[in-house]
């Protein structure tokens, strides 16, 4: 039994004492939960009690986004040790599985995975981990930074399959806290400049904050239009779709250059109208994303390096008692916040 | 002056004097056709005036599949020499645009192509080229076959996108010209096996007649249930959609497995809904295809060795004076045929 | 307690009565042996006591090529059943190393492999082996043909690495079972024709019957000079280089075309000199091979399909009481022996 | 004719009048040659009169790092325009060879490559060079800057031949000049961190100043000892070797992790052992650098937003009229100079 933020069902949170599971596994490590960030998935369970086919039947612990400290090591870990401040990947494959074994664990259909029913989450003081997805954070990377280690890894998994070369041209449609992510990991993996395109100029602004990082209000100028200004009608080398709004998806080929690539990032809920004559005569390449595999190493590396500061998309941190308030705010949207993030008592 | 088929206007074609360019440039190597092949475009501009943008507005010689003999060779050209059997590539780049500089010459936009307006095509006793787009064929290689390389070169581009990895699996969904070029290109190209998914059982006993190939009529069974079937539910390593048809797009992600790839080689003529989420979730990666480019040569090594025959997908041959016979038997479209060719008088 | 061939020390071989590990646990199999193929690096081990850092310390069980048949399945195996027809990976690693997970499951430093000391092999009646490295043989594929999977899958490894494209000219130098399997791979993975080079006439009478392999005695004609004359003074689009030979090694850039990779499969004991200079001015790229990871799967395919046909590499099969003999002819390393194997009685 | 720096025979420099091309054809432009750098293999046929086959029989103008203004353009060209401030590719290949069809016109066997014997350098007024080789400054980008895209450049292309993923950890043994280019491009195109080896310190003060970039004097401790402790005993991921000597290109393969790569860009004159054995347990790739293809814009656009800051680098900048003075100043190689430009009258 631990307090633990459970979501009863759909739209009913509590802060209640909840039976956790507590075993220590040779190759686990078990780890004080220091701050964790809250989710879009985390708010859409929520406020809708299900992700497609995953739907909260019965009560479910929230959160995946964590960062804490090593208290206990299981007899066979060997890389961690008791005090270790680190972060946690929350998915878990078949490690033998056919995908795993190819290095692809997060297509391992098995995967299983913290906050996604039936699987519970780390809103809790302490979970039990699998050292070998655990991973140790350097000194100069804070607890808060390293709860944004999850969502970061998502733009760091979408930089990698864009195969970005040093000097290109990135454009990011949609300004939500995965695009900014997205972004900043496509600027940090070797893009000379990314434009980052949204309606919401408040989104704009915080991203545009950053050096390298310029913004498209499509409310003033179609993406596809401003890339072609930008780039003397060559196009953007990648095109990283983060909104999954229909139109993006359409009008993305217009804004790559021939032979570029396409990330589609963003998840929409149906399948949408893609311009297959537009991706063809440039030849565009489309790559998809699903999570991350074998990121968290790199992340935590461009963190610690200072290459890629997200201290900044910290909007809000409210205390482990007021997680109810927390998500109440997160579902709220306001266009200024980025990440909320709830920090455990007495850490 | 010289005799040439002429497509006069949409629906309109004839067999006539036209005035063809006859100056031979220093890089050049003037050519006496001996067999050219008719392409589904050819008939396309002959049925319906135009491809999309591309507008017949005033009368042009058809033909693009084309092989022969060379008869002069320009001052400069040392690699081919009077005597020569060569075939051609119908696209001509700049050759020091951006794209062309890149290795893309595919997909520069300044591409003039044989018998897309306004450049005119090959159907005609003498054409002058540009020696480095002129390619010798061996011995071995027929005139026939030679102006096979041209639809073989897409099905060879598709194959190359795709980035098979030795012992892949591969399906083809469409059974046409292009998707058998696609199939036979992709087994030679290291594919284990190739399923061909078509619902004209004609074709698919052309195709499926080759070791390897294996069919799957759609009437009887859904791709993706097939390739489950042959996968133990993995999926293909690599979708060929050589179809054009929405419903082949909408369900390529499951026919696919997880991390493997979908090539879009079909062209439908409006934007298709696509299922971004089931690319998603097996991180599908998408290709796409534009004629080619560095083609020519390997396509020619795998006929000239023996590990591609394209003879049996000859389906007629006809004399250049019985060239309108021959488009009108090509828009006839009879499911037993593959490749109608017609032959220069004389040779 | 079960028979098995032991190497008790150095050029010392007996067939007797060994303990050998027989707890099946519940993700395991148990595998009756049927054939088992004979190495260079059994035979290695044989003659010399030791490979590198790994020492013949105490008695030690050869064998790692091996195929057999599933009569006993642990509690969590859902893929294989008993009666299945199967062949085995001969390494396990650690399924969550650091390079296991990224899909490298071969270098991974704690993998553990058969007849590699301090691991026994499987020249023993039965052996228990994780079920997610046994994989099922199909019908066309015959139990001595399955024990040819393991040196096979080195060949395609180095396929695999080349990144051959569809049509590319390939050259192997060294024709020794490792070569033929390489040249056979890459022929197979897209290679349009594949040059074999050697010294030894046999090896090349063996390995050049083969569709689409020529040879190259390189006491008549050096390779890097076939190679020009081969492809117009171009080069090869891949070089394997199997015989672990310095000259060879040395001479490897000047088979290469522009652009075009080298793979580095044999092994020389010590460094060997290099052509950086050579490498560089056609900037080659250089790929190495160590044993294969998510390899079997599509080795087995390409068999399975009958695009490889490895029956004819097989010189000789002993029964496994005479399993000294087949040792002791494999050391003669006969000119026109390439594979020797052992059959298990009563198979 | 034109004043120009002439290198008469090795040893020997005059500036002095010397006939130059002057006709514009339609493709080329005009360019008033603003500053110059000079690069070690200007130097080396200064001091040797030679670079292997490469060898100065008459007398030839030096120089091929240069940014300037265009003054007039030909008929044809319309990406330029007089007045814009420009950098020029040194070398002109035939843009139909195979190679460069290929896009990788950098290996041409035919390039024409400015101040490589027979042809003439930059080091002169007024040059014409092709439009589609020459390139926009931005206004971000100082013409002291555009003279040094070309060094840069090489940087550029080890970059991406590294296939760097973002987050990569780096190491660079060689810290002279192109050395230090290619940690600054590794950096920018993508690594967490870059370290420099070197053994003189004032080279590795000089580096070690940029954020990110850190030193390791080799008199000190290995390189590859001290990847070891930076990376948990894992390695780099890239290994980037610069100096051309033999020991670091040895001790390569112990710099890297499991399936990492090593970029050989520093040229031994002559063959140098390389750890085969080494290379392969690690499953390593090996790339090589020849000067840059497609790399310009690329490297313009990453100083152009500010994401690379060159100008630390550029040591001393004298007038043209004191070129010889320059270059013997460049002789000396002091470790605290790394690029000495030369400037134009009047510009």
């Amino acid at each position: 039994m631990a307090t633990a933020l459970v979501l009863e069902e759909k739209g009913r949170l509590s802060l209640r004492d909840f039976p956790v599971a507590a075993e220590l596994g040779p190759d686990d490590v078990r780890v004080a939960i220091h701050t964790v960030g809250i989710c879009g998935s985390d708010v859409h369970y929520y406020t809708h009690g299900r992700i497609g086919q995953f739907v909260v039947n019965e009560p479910m612990i929230l959160g995946h986004e964590a960062a804490g400290t090593v208290i206990e090591t299981g007899s066979a870990v060997s890389h961690l040790k008791v005090g270790d401040r680190v972060c946690m990947e929350p998915g878990i494959p078949d490690p033998v599985s056919r995908a795993s074994k190819m290095g692809m664990y997060n297509v391992d259909p098995s995967v299983r995975f913290w906050a996604t029913p039936p699987i519970h989450g780390c809103l809790t003081p302490e979970v039990v981990h699998p050292a070998a997805f655990t991973y140790k954070l350097p000194d100069t990377v804070t607890f808060a930074e390293g709860a944004m280690v999850e969502p970061f890894a998502i733009g760091m998994q979408s930089a990698l399959r864009a195969r970005i070369q040093p000097g290109d041209i990135g454009v990011v449609t949609g300004a939500g806290p995965i695009g900014m992510m997205v972004a900043l990991a496509a600027l940090a993996g070797g893009c000379a400049k990314v434009y980052v395109a949204d309606l919401a100029q408040p989104k704009l602004d915080i991203i545009g904050a950053y050096d390298g990082i310029e913004t498209i209000n499509i409310t003033q100028q179609p993406v596809a239009d401003a890339m072609r200004d930008a780039t003397d009608g060559w196009g953007a080398d990648v095109v990283f779709e983060c909104s999954g709004a229909a139109p993006a998806v359409l009008d993305a080929p217009a804004m790559a250059r021939p032979g570029g690539a396409i990330v589609l990032v963003g998840m929409p809920v149906d399948p949408v109208p893609m311009d297959v004559v537009g991706l063809q005569v440039k030849e565009l390449r489309v790559e998809t994303v699903f999570r991350y595999a074998n990121i968290y190493d790199r992340a935590i590396a461009l963190m610690g390096s200072g290459k890629v500061d997200l201290k900044p998309l910290i909007s809000a941190t409210l205390p482990f008692e007021k997680s109810v308030a927390a998500f109440d705010r997160a579902v709220e949207a306001r266009p200024t916040d980025v990440k909320i993030q709830i920090e455990m008592p007495g850490r």
